[in-house]
C-alpha cells in the first residue's frame, strides 16, 4: 500500500502481570488472534523492509510464534527490562543497513491500522527524525502530554509528573507508538540516559535529542480507541469490542444485513459477501467464507467453514473446519458439519453429525442421522451420492457408501455399501406384547397408593 | 382510532443504492416484517379512506407486496424520479373525490407511530393547509430547518445549504412526513417548481405555497428516534435496535420478565403474557404466542409457535411454524417442533424431532426421539396417544400412531401401530464377541509403537 | 468482616403492583437469586445479632422464604401497611435487648454492598443517633435531598415537595436505607407521627427527632446503583444488569478471559478460576464451579455443574444439575449432561443425552448417544468403565453397565451389561431390495407429470 521505506520493531517484552494469566499477555486474543500477530500483521501491510519482535527471557514461546506469523522476522530478546529504549536497543542489529523509517510498536496495542502507521511513517519521509502518535483520551490523567510549537510541530513530551498546571491542560497525550529516522535512531538511541525513579531507559526521550540537534518532529493524532493498549482482561474485552465494532460496519457496508450487529462476533478473517444475511447470536471462528444471498440464521458458530451462494445454516448449526456448503445447500437445527462437503441442493435438516463426508447434491439426510466416523483410532469416510435418501435416525458406519439415488430406511445401521438405487434396510422387525404397557403403569400407579 | 378523514401516500420509489442489495429497499425487514409494511400498518391504525404507494419501474414488487398487506392501496408508479412533489403527483388519481387530510410517509421511515400520524391529521382538521413533522437531531447538519413564526406556528422549511447562520442555529428539523389538506393539495402542487440544482419537484415547497395563500401551517415534534431513516444496512441496524426496545418495553410494563432484555428479540406481531418468563438469548419469529406463566428459557427460536400457559420450552429449543404447546407441556435442550401439538403435561425433553404429529397429554417422548415425518416426496403424520411412553432413540415411521399408554422400548424403529396398552419393541438382540475390543485396543497400541 | 455490633430490619411488606405479577416483587431474581435473599445475604456479611424481616399479610410465603434463607430470621407482619416507621415498629420486638446499629433496609433494593452497610454502621458506633445512605441521581426530581449543615453532618431530609427552590438544587438525596442507633431508636420510633397527606408513619422523620434531641446524625453516599430500587421489571433489568457487571469485572479480574462480557450471565454464586476462558453468549445457572484454565465455549448453558481444570465445554453444551466434568474432560456440542460424572480425559463430544450416569476416564463416547435412564417412574443409572467405547446412536438402557476398555457396536440398543474388553452388538443385518429407490424415485416423478 505505500512505497515508503519502512521497518518494524515490536515491542512485546512486559510481564502483563494485570492479565492474572499463564499464558504471555501478547498472545491473547482479538478476533480470534492473538494481539501480537494483529500487530505484526498491521505493520505488514506497508512491505517493511525489515522487522523485529523484542520479547523478555521469560516467554520465548512469544518469539517463536511471531516467526510463524511472518518467518523472517527477527527476534531479539530484552533481559532484564530496562525501558522502552533499551528495549529498541536489542532490536538495532537487526536494522542493521537499514535506512527509513523505523516504526516502534507495542504487541499490547493491537488496532493501530496500517493507514495510520503510512500516516506516521510519511512524516519521516517528508524530514522528520520523530513522529509520534499522538490521542485525545477521556482522562488525559497520567499520560505524557503532547506540547506543540506555534507551527504545529512536536515541541515536547512531557510526563505528567513533570508537568506545570498549564501543561496539564493539554489533551493531546503520547501513545508510545512512533517513527524514528532510522539514521537519527542509529545515532543517538545510545544517549538516552536512566537519570529517573525507575532507573529506565525511556524512548520518549528521543524526542528532546532530536530537538536539541535542531531535528524536526512530528505528530499525528489517532482516534484514542486505535490506540488501546491491553494491561489487564477488562482492557482486553474493551480491544475485542473496539475490533468486533470495526467489523461488524466494514460487513454491513460491504452489503451484509446483521440483525442485530451487536451479537454478531467476527474473527480477523471473516469474510462475508454482499446480501448475506446473519441473524442474531452468530460467532464465526477463524476461517469462513459465507458468499454472496447465503443466509445464517440465528445461534450459529461458524469455523473454518465455507458457505455458497443461496446456502443457509442454522439456526443452532455448528460448522467445523472443513465443512463446504455448495451452492443453495441447507443446513439446519443441532446440527454439526465437520471436513464434509454437502452439495449443491443438498439438505441435513436436524440433530444430525456429518462428519468426514461427502454428500451428493440433492441428497437429503434425515433428522438424527449420525455418520460413524470413528473406531477410537482412526477416521474414515462417508460418501453419499447425488440425489440419494438417508432415512431419519441411520448410522452410517464409515468407511461406507451410499449410491446415487439409494434410499436407506429409517433408524438403519448401514455398515456396507449401498449400490445406486437401492433400498438399504438395517433394522429389526417390530413386535408387540399384547397389554404389557397397561400392567406396567398399572403396577406403578398401584405401587404410589 | 380516530373519526379524522385521512389518506396516506406512501413514498417507495428510491433505489435505495446504499443498501447495496438486490432486494428493494423499503422490502428490507424489521422485527421480521419489510419496513413498508410498517408505514402500512401505522397508516392503517387511522382508517384512512385512501391509501397509495408510490413505487419505481425498477422494483414493481413493491407494489405487489404493498397489495398483499392491504388489499385496496393503490399503486402508482413514478419513473423517472423526479422528486418528492412529483411523487405524491402520481398518486394525486388514487386522492380524487377526497377530502380531508393527506398524510405523506416515506416506506423507508418505518417507526413513525400512529399517535403521532393521528396528531399530524389532527392539525388539518384543526384547519391547518400544512402540517410537518419535525424532530431534533442530534447533528442537524444538512437537514432542513422548521422556522416558526411568532405563535409557533410553522413559517418556512429553510434548507441548510440556503440557511443563514442564524438559521442554521435553528435545531428542529424537519424529517420529510407530512399531512397536507386534500383540497390545498390538489390545488396547489401542481404550482410547485423544480428551479433547483437537481431540477426535481420538492414537497417542502407546499409550505411557502401555503403561507403565500395565507394558509396557515402546523409543526408536531416527534422524537428522532420515530423519524430515522434507513438509507444504508446500518442504519437498518439502528432502526431495528429502536424497534426491539419499544417491543421489548411493551412486553415488561405488561408483565413479562427479559432476563437481559437487550438479549430477547421480538417480531412486530410477538404476543406475551403475564408473568411469562424469557431468558437470555431468545429470538421470536413471527407469529408467536406465549400464554401467561409460560416460560421461555435462554437460546430459544420460536416462529409461528404457541405456548400455552404455563407450559415451557428451552434451553435450546427450536419451535418452528404450527409448533402448539399445551398447558404444562415441556419442550427441552436441542428439541425441533414443527406442525405438532404437544399435549397437555406432555414431555419432549431432549435431543427429539417432532414433526406433523399430535402428542396426547401427559405422553413423555424419550431423548432422541425422531418422527420420521418425510419420506423425500410427503409428509406423513404421526399420532401419539395420551399418556405413552416412547422408549428414547426411537424412530417413529409415518404414518403411524401409538396408542394410549402404549409404550415404545428404547432405540425401536415403528413402523407400524401400537395399540392402546401394548409394548412395540423393534430391535435387534444384543450379542456379545468376548474380548474382541481388548484385542482391537492391543492391536492399534502395538501399531503405534 | 466486621466487630460492629448490628441489627438488621428489612422491610419486604410492598405489594409490588407495577410488577404485574402474581409473585410477590420480591421474591423476583437477580442473578439467579431471590431480591430478598441479596438482602439477606448482603446484611448476613456483617454477622449481625438480630435479623427480621417485615413482610405483607398478602405474601406470608416471602416469610417462609426468608427463614430458608437464614434459620433465625424475626418474621413481622405489618398490615395493613402504614409506612415505613409503622414497619420498622413491628420488627422491635425482635430488636429487645440489643444494642448497636441497627440497619434499616428494604428487600427492593438488592444490591447495597456489604462494604456500604460497614460503613453506614460505623457511623452509629462513632456516635451518630442516625446515618442515612445519599446518593446522586442522574435526575433529583421527587427524591428527598439530604441538606448538610457546615460540618457535613446531616441537618435535614427535606422531601421534594416541601422543598424551596433553593432546596431542590441540593443533588445528594435519599436512598431511604439507613443506621440508627438501636436505644434511640427504641426510645424515639414511637414519636413519629403521621400528620401528612396519605396519613402514614414516615422513618425518614427519625432525622428531625434525632436533631431536636441535639443527637449528631451522618451520611454515607454510594454509588446510584448500589441504591436502585425494583418497582417494575424494566427496574428488575436494569438491576439485573447492574449485577451482571459487577460479577463479570469480578471474573475478568480475578484472570478469566470472558470474549464479550455483555453476553455472560452469572448467578450470584458462580465460580470461575484462574485462566478460565468463558466464550460468547454463556448463561450460568446457579452452582456452578469452573476450575482452572478451563474453557466454556459459545452458547453453552450450565447449572448446578463442576467443571475441572482443562476440562472444556461447547459450544452449545447443556450441563445440568449434578454434570461434573473431571480433569481434561470434554463436552461437546448438542449434547446434554446431568447428574453424572465424564471422568478425566472422556469425551462425549456430539449430540448425546447423559443422564444419571458414571462415565470412566478416557471413554469415549459416540455421536448420538443416550442414555436411557427413565422408564417413566424410576430413574436408572448408566455406568461406562475406562476407556470404553460407545459406538455412535447406541441406546444404553439403564441400569447397565459397560465394562473397562469394551467397546459398543455403532447403533446398538444396549439392554445387557458388557464384559470388559468385550464387543457388543445389538443390531440387525444390513438387506438390500435391489432397485427399489430408484423404481420409487420414478414412481414420484412420474406422478408429477
Amino acid at each position: 500500500m505505500t512505497d515508503l521505506k519502512t521497518a518494524a520493531v515490536i515491542l512485546a517484552a512486559g510481564h502483563g502481570t494485570r492479565m492474572k494469566s499463564a499464558l504471555p499477555k501478547v498472545m491473547h486474543e482479538i478476533g480470534g488472534r492473538a494481539m501480537i500477530a494483529h500487530v505484526i500483521d498491521g505493520a505488514a501491510a506497508l512491505a517493511p523492509e525489515r522487522m523485529a519482535v523484542v520479547i523478555g527471557d521469560h516467554a520465548p514461546e512469544v518469539g517463536d510464534f511471531a516467526r510463524t506469523v511472518r518467518g523472517d522476522i527477527a527476534v531479539a530478546v530484552q533481559a532484564p527490562p530496562q525501558g522502552t529504549a533499551h528495549a529498541v536497543m536489542q532490536a538495532l542489529p537487526a536494522l542493521k543497513g537499514f535506512s527509513g523509517a523505523v516504526l516502534v510498536l507495542y504487541a499490547d496495542t493491537p488496532l493501530v491500522t496500517p493507514q495510520t502507521l503510512q500516516a506516521l511513517a510519511g512524516e519521516i519521509e517528508n524530514g522528520a527524525a520523530v513522529a509520534v502518535l499522538g490521542f485525545t483520551p477521556e482522562e488525559p490523567g497520567a499520560y505524557g502530554r503532547l506540547k506543540l510549537d506555534e507551527k504545529g510541530a512536536l515541541a515536547a513530551i512531557v510526563e505528567a509528573k513533570d508537568a506545570s498546571p498549564e501543561e496539564l491542560e493539554i489533551t493531546l497525550c503520547n501513545s508510545g507508538v512512533m517513527a524514528i529516522d532510522a539514521a537519527f535512531l542509529m545515532k543517538r538511541l545510545k544517549d538516552i540516559g536512566n537519570d529517573n525513579a525507575k532507573g529506565e531507559y525511556y524512548l520518549t526521550d528521543i524526542v528532546a535529542l532530536a530537538r536539541a540537534d535542531g531535528q524536526p518532529c512530528a505528530v499525528i493524532e489517532a482516534d484514542a480507541d486505535e490506540v488501546l493498549g491491553v494491561n489487564s482482561r477488562v482492557e482486553l474485552a474493551e480491544a475485542e469490542a473496539v475490533f468486533q465494532d470495526r467489523m461488524r460496519e466494514a460487513a454491513m457496508a460491504a452489503g451484509a444485513t446483521l440483525a442485530d450487529p451487536l451479537t454478531v462476533y467476527f474473527s480477523y478473517d471473516t469474510k462475508l459477501g454482499k446480501d448475506v444475511t446473519v441473524g442474531q447470536h452468530v460467532v464465526f471462528g477463524p476461517g469462513v467464507t459465507v458468499a454472496d444471498n447465503a443466509e445464517i440464521k440465528p445461534f450459529s458458530h461458524l469455523e473454518g467453514a465455507s458457505v455458497a451462494g443461496g446456502a443457509s445454516a442454522g439456526p443452532f448449526a455448528r460448522l467445523r473446519p472443513g465443512a463446504a456448503l455448495k451452492t443453495g445447500a441447507k443446513v439446519g437445527n443441532f446440527v454439526e458439519i465437520k471436513k464434509a462437503v454437502i452439495g449443491d441442493g443438498a439438505k441435513v435438516s436436524h440433530l444430525s453429525y456429518i462428519g468426514d463426508a461427502d454428500v451428493g447434491a440433492e441428497a437429503n439426510i434425515g433428522a438424527g442421522t449420525i455418520t460413524c466416523n470413528y473406531d477410537g483410532y482412526g477416521k474414515f469416510k462417508t460418501v453419499i451420492g447425488k440425489g440419494a435418501f438417508i432415512g431419519s435416525n441411520s448410522a452410517l458406519v464409515a468407511p461406507v457408501t451410499i449410491g446415487e439415488r439409494a434410499y436407506v430406511g429409517s433408524g438403519s445401521v448401514v455398515t456396507e455399501d449401498v449400490a445406486p438405487g437401492d433400498l438399504a434396510l438395517a433394522r429389526a422387525r417390530q413386535t408387540a406384547i399384547k397389554g404389557w404397557a397397561a400392567r406396567f403403569h398399572d403396577k406403578h400407579k398401584a405401587r404410589k397408593k
